[in-house]
């Protein structure tokens, strides 16, 4: 969110806000996923952070549209919650231990980050809605749903994972 | 998660990790939440905040209830996450702006918080099964249930609230 005090007079100011928020947040992904990629051991944890990474460009580009359409800069924010997300996940590859217990560690950050998102591009969805943004509210929706579906994969992979880690 | 590096050897060592990350985690809410509660304008807003940090003093309750049973300490950590995730509410409630997308904006910051403790607790709850800790899964679960509940809460507070915003 916001780094500097702003005017937050209407619920689009707040709509751009959180819009810019997510922007970073997402560029900030797209740096630290590839960390999580090499660090994780699992053939499919390790398929499956890359599919979301692609997934992840494509969500920038669906902000980078609704901005044009707003006709707003989509910079300026920084988002400190993904950035504290992110340190999580760094420190946890930092740990020595089991590949499997270290890969069940990095699915828990990445589910994090899942959260993160599913909440946040749930409201801008909504405001979008309200504000009568019908196809940015489609956009939106399409990346809520990407989302759900990444963080529902996280824990179908984290079954067997999981097991492994158990047995460690 | 672990500010130090440490040996994650099997899952019983992650849990225990992620269960201090989460005991952080609630024990920042505790001490965030007034604030926004001073904050916010809309009473039935005020009233769930209110009533979410009662709520949260029974979660921190029954961490302690679990560490006791597995005689582990229950600090040593400090969550990034949640501090990132509590920078950005105080950063909300920086903002000057109509007190309705004020208050907006804190539902939205408080819904990221109800999301990472939803993905916390959903990790540690699969581990407590996975280990064979009935209760403490059981404990856990109530949790859980309970940052749904507070997020479906925030969502329909939005309702009016947003409505509020979008005629500011």
């Amino acid at each position: 969110m916001a780094l500097f005090s702003m005017k937050l007079d209407n619920l689009k100011a707040l709509f751009v806000n959180e819009l810019r928020d997510l922007y970073d947040a997402e560029n900030q992904i797209t740096k630290a996923l590839p960390k999580l990629i090499d660090k994780s051991q699992n053939p499919q944890l390790k398929a499956g952070l890359k599919e979301h990474l692609e997934v992840t460009h494509g969500q920038i580009r669906r902000l980078d549209r609704i901005f044009q359409m707003l006709n707003e800069k989509a910079t300026g924010e920084t988002c400190k919650g993904m950035k504290g997300l992110i340190a999580e996940g760094d420190e946890m590859v930092s740990h020595s231990g089991d590949a499997s217990v270290i890969d069940a560690g990095i699915i828990s950050a990445a589910q994090r980050v899942e959260h993160y998102e599913m909440a946040g591009y749930g409201t801008v969805r909504t405001y979008a809605e309200l504000l009568g943004h019908r196809e940015m509210a489609n956009l939106l929706q399409q990346t809520l749903d990407e989302e759900k579906q990444a963080d529902e994969t996280l824990s179908q992979i984290a079954k067997t994972i999981n097991v492994e880690a158990k047995a460690a």
